[in-house]
């Protein structure tokens, strides 16, 4: 068997997250119903995450903040108290909201685990990150886990180096082509790409195409066998 | 030599940080001088920040949530917008702040990193942390970084296994006797205090007397020295 190692994302590839943060805009968008259009509100939001992206990074404290901001600006700088307070109250919940893995995920990983050395590699908040792969109850599967500030070819390189036998002998697999599959196959990684419903705009790419060590697979139930099968 | 491995803590240790943060609660009491006396808010900012710490960790984006909070708190949940976009303000300042390094670390590091596996270990927001060591210039002296959301003996046990010879031959180093000190000794490895003017509250613990690992360091400029001995 020639890969050793698969990396593995967590938000949106192992359980649900950017439903979660849909749902908390949906929320904004209600809460400022009075204030903005949800297209404008929306787009100032995009505006003002990318604005802040450098600084805070990814995760649910960063887009808190970006949600206040979001709406400073549009109240003219003077919120009502309630605003700030249920937005405070918005990002509390989805740093406890509980962990939903996705249909197939259990068997995939157990399945995989027995043959492969796997590794968790995630951006996002070290502690929630931490706290939702102790909730998931898959941290047992895992060989090492790695919380990135950013998904670049020298961080799979890095980590397939580290945790594996290099990334020629590696595959990466998640739901954003830009994060996932882009890099890891800059890296000299294989990568299979298993979409989700919902892609933030951030995390936006263009596919491959026909590229030899590139797969999309259709759930994370193929993710095995597509595995055991690269020579 | 006995000790291969030496750990160092990054805040406080390497660079000034208890100061940036103080300096923000000063802006902070300022701000809200008419609102409450300052050791009122003092009181009512760390309890906030207690309350929120397993959901935020550590870092300088949960502060500023905390913030904010507080603010709420005392307004009766209606605070002026200008004190909101201040407390934004102020942290996005955090995260910008030049990094200043403390007085003998560069050349105690460059001293010890020609005979010992440097490793640092920090908590604190991922993204940040990482700024700070690019912006510090001592990320080559380091061959591991590992920046942890708890620095418990078992944390310390991993990482020296992980990027050493394991916790009997590492020293570890740092001005949190809680954090640092206590928590290595713990699991097995030696351990220097070196103590920073100010501290967290939330980092105040008892030093440890007299235990055969663990020795009180003046200044950064006399760990070599202190880990060469070690037998």
């Amino acid at each position: 068997m020639r890969i050793t190692t698969v990396g593995l994302d967590a938000d949106d590839t192992l359980w649900h997250n950017e439903t979660i943060f849909r749902l908390t805009q949906e929320r904004f968008r209600a809460l400022m119903a009075d204030v903005a259009a949800p297209e404008v509100l929306d787009a100032r939001l995009a505006q003002v995450e990318r604005r802040n992206l450098g600084l805070y990074g990814y995760g649910v404290k960063g887009f808190t903040l970006s949600l206040i901001e979001t709406a400073m600006e549009l109240t003219g700088g003077e919120p009502p108290g309630r605003f700030v307070a249920e937005i405070l109250a918005a990002g509390r919940e989805m740093l406890a909201h509980p962990v939903e893995t996705l249909p197939g995920v259990d068997q995939a990983l157990a399945e995989l685990s027995e043959t492969h050395r796997l590794v968790l590699i995630t951006k996002g908040d070290l502690l929630h990150q931490e706290q939702k792969l102790a909730a998931s109850g898959l941290g047992e599967l895992f060989a090492a886990v790695e919380i990135v500030s950013e998904k670049d070819a020298a961080t799979y390189a890095r980590v397939f180096a580290r945790h594996g036998t290099g990334p020629g002998e590696a595959a990466m697999c998640g739901n954003s082509l830009r994060s996932d599959v882009l890099p890891a196959l800059e890296a000299g990684a294989f990568a299979a790409h298993i979409p989700y419903p919902l892609t933030w705009a951030h995390e936006m790419a263009d596919p491959p195409g026909d590229h030899p060590r590139f797969a999309e697979l259709a759930a994370i139930s193929d993710l095995p066998a597509w595995v055991r099968n690269i020579r």
